[in-house]
């Protein structure tokens, strides 16, 4: 599948899991290339463990649970969640070099992220930030969807959002998104694109929000502020408010968003292959915070945008696969993917440096 | 797949369609390896695009008609039926670049044939002779059957009809094909086998046939003139009349059928991938025009006898993957399609020389 | 799938099919790589072909059976037992050049056995000894299960019988198989594990047999003696007996073990590609000879017991793809695995040397 150079960094967090997926139960999933096993200590901690007995390489997900250890399901050998093997069967002294690779784990903002390089580089600081995915000022929910693509096609997809004029014309894109001026910019590690509309036609997904939360419908300015964090986490600022009541900035000063409704749309995309992605989204609002209703209709609602999505991404990768001899041209619209898509090379870069240096040959 | 040498020459026409399956929808299919989308102007004329956004890849046929052009269904980049882009999304000056590759169409014959080569050799009186196909001394109606397998193996199927005594014993075959003698002529461009049986019991299909349009039952004189056109059409003049009525040519003289009943099996066949091919075949017949239920019971009596046929091909196919190390053996019997395949070679050749001309260097 | 050198030898006796399933009815079946077509004469003389036609490498299986032969099913080549084609469509002279394999057979013990190697080879007495399966002093039955593995994986299952505590927990294992001493033996063309567990709690299945048997409950002396027979058999002599009944051999006199319940699970796998196997198993005993009900209960019971194994070797088969770079660490549990995969690639090497001497170059 991969010739050559890596499609994505291994020195990164990377989402494997919803908080809720992991728990007393042994959950296989293929993360960067690899079979992982996740599930949770007696104390609720997170473990994940390379999914593959060190003796005869039987998925340890197929084996079963006792207490913080988990017993491969073919010989019986037992593993702790250091991935250390503390028992075999017959056996008094146990061989040292008995153990599967042990991952480092966080869990932080409704995800399990891990650490796929260097664990003496997986630092938690620089878990991305999706605090609003369980901020009490914040309500929402999301869901995890696995799509059969480079989850650099998601990346292309959200920092472009002019396609949610073609692939969502019936709930969130309309010509007003196309037409709209946007800016782009950038630092080390981020990406950011804003697009404003100015008094514009609400499309359907936000003209029933706005009326719902402030009983209003009319023109709107509407905003999108794309932020990309690099490998493979884009948080984006979405939302209207009425036209002309103050939420646009100028001259430096942050607008008055009080009169509109905002959301963030959170995503994190995590290769399972090279082919393949688990993609995790939410949607979380400053409004009606408290109906559950609201919740769940959101999360329907947008789950059907995502399968949008879904089956543009895969003819994508289906196409790449079929004409390697073609490649992507870009627009002007593509810049932020473009930037982005730098920033991801640089990091697969920066890791195989060390293997590509050439020796210099000493000549007498 | 195709490892080295092609398996069909570009350079011909291949029927990518029947009239009726083109229409006001974007229709995706594969042709010769390549992904083409097919679809009506509003005047009627049918267009080939090659089915992939210069943009992006995603496939043109996921978008959708606009007019006489085709929207793109990811951002909204918009082709004209010469594949030449005329509008691009947030952008008022267009690259003159941005187009797909646009394939000669003709529609002739109840067919809808494209050129896969050079465009500058597509001459419209190249299109293969299919005119019984609608012409009105003559009814039948036809399929297309997409097979698993190369489609030189529907030729040599077709251009040796001993095997109906084999495949089709319930329907069309009996002792008297393979018994008869047959002879091949070629020239360079079409190769022709003819089996005439001579007063002989007609197979279970033909004593209908006759039985139905001439009340007539006894022994028949049966002929197949078989006429390959390179690459991949082959039409099948097929019939019985009463022994002894005349129909069978002597001194040069044409014989006289008018005592029997005939039909043409029209087979056009078109690579897919090297491995899958289009079969599109009709049953067009000189008796009992008006009766359309005679043309409906054909139509599925023949697709039977198809289908069987289909069965052996794909098996076939199979045969020679799962044997990389065995080749064919060939008999008297493929005396038809051993030359058909040299014509083919032929065509291939032809256009692979200029690649393969090797430059000589002047040494000085 | 066989990159390098080969996973089986060639010359040695296969089964290829039960008795039962090969009749007047042409069988396909692939058989160590090999695409293998079997029926028997109208004399009930077992019959192996290679399944495909010289002609045209259509599957002789599609064809038909005509006394003693096999008319090819395209275009009607008569084939002996021999493999020499008889008759040809159109022709009357023969090629002699066109045959088709034939495969040395024997059928014995209830399996038609092939020799897949050199014929000059095949001796009859090499047949590996399955005597139980068609003994009058022993009842039982079998099954055939293709398992998505290499057959060596299934050796590996069997030589070590600890994986019963884990995989088998509700059936036949318990700890005592864990916690026993076993001894590891062999010769040239043999291994085998002897494991006795003395006065233990009878495993649900054993606690049911010499309940139903003998009316016998309470602590058994155990036996599981394993005999590998290379390249492919395994024969497991199993039971229990009252302990202290003297069923244990001592200073080297059999133990008798009339007061026990005895069994033999006869095992012979065959390669069917390098990476399946064709995984035949049958369950003799040696007590209750005339209950039908209880050789229909003990198969379907075993059968459940193998599907455990089943499952367990097909991940372990996709685990050794999924992880290319990963090799199995050996215990002392695996002591007759390894002993056994020894003799299988001394079989390999053996038939391998011919091909990779190296012609030594005389120097003047």
């Amino acid at each position: 599948m991969n010739l050559g150079k890596s499609t994505f960094p291994l020195n990164a967090w990377y989402a494997a899991a919803y908080d809720v997926e992991i728990g007393r139960e042994l959950l296989p999933r293929t993360i960067c290339n690899q079979k992982i096993v996740m599930y949770r200590r007696l104390d609720g901690q997170a473990v994940a463990l390379h999914d593959a007995c060190w003796h005869r390489l039987l998925p340890l997900s197929q084996g079963r649970l006792q207490g913080d250890e988990v017993v491969c399901g073919y010989h019986g050998l037992v593993y702790n969640p250091d991935g250390q093997c503390i028992r075999m069967p017959s056996l008094q002294s146990l061989n040292p070099a008995a153990c599967v690779r042990s991952f480092p784990v966080v869990e932080k903002h409704r995800f399990i992220w891990l650490w796929m390089g260097d664990p003496a580089l997986a630092n938690a600081a620089l878990v991305p930030d999706m605090h609003w995915n369980d901020d009490p000022q914040w309500a929402g929910d999301g869901k995890l969807i696995t799509v059969k693509c480079d989850y650099r096609l998601v990346i292309d997809n959200l920092m472009d959002l002019t396609h949610e004029t073609f692939v969502h014309g019936s709930s969130i894109g309309n010509e007003a998104v196309v037409e709209a001026p946007f800016q782009v910019t950038h630092d080390d590690k981020h990406v950011t694109v804003t697009r404003w509309m100015d008094s514009i036609e609400a499309p359907p997904f936000w003209a029933a929000q706005i009326q719902h939360a402030r009983k209003y419908s009319g023109a709107v300015d509407r905003w999108q502020i794309i932020r990309f964090e690099a490998p493979a986490t884009v948080t984006i600022d979405v939302g209207v408010a009425p036209a002309g009541s103050g939420a646009i900035p100028s001259d430096g000063q942050a607008g008055d968003r009080s009169h509109g409704v905002n959301g963030f749309v959170l995503n994190t995309i995590t290769p399972e292959t090279d082919g393949t992605c688990h993609y995790f989204w939410a949607f979380a609002r400053n409004y009606c915070l408290g109906e559950q209703a609201l919740t769940h209709q959101l999360r329907e609602g947008v789950a059907r945008i995502f399968r949008e999505d879904e089956a543009v991404l895969e003819a994508q990768q289906q196409a790449l696969l079929d004409h390697p001899d073609l490649g992507f041209h870009n627009l002007n619209i593509d810049a932020g993917a473009v930037r982005s898509r730098r920033l991801i090379d640089k990091m697969i870069d920066a890791e195989q440096t060390p293997h590509s240096v050439i020796p210099i040959r000493e000549v007498a």
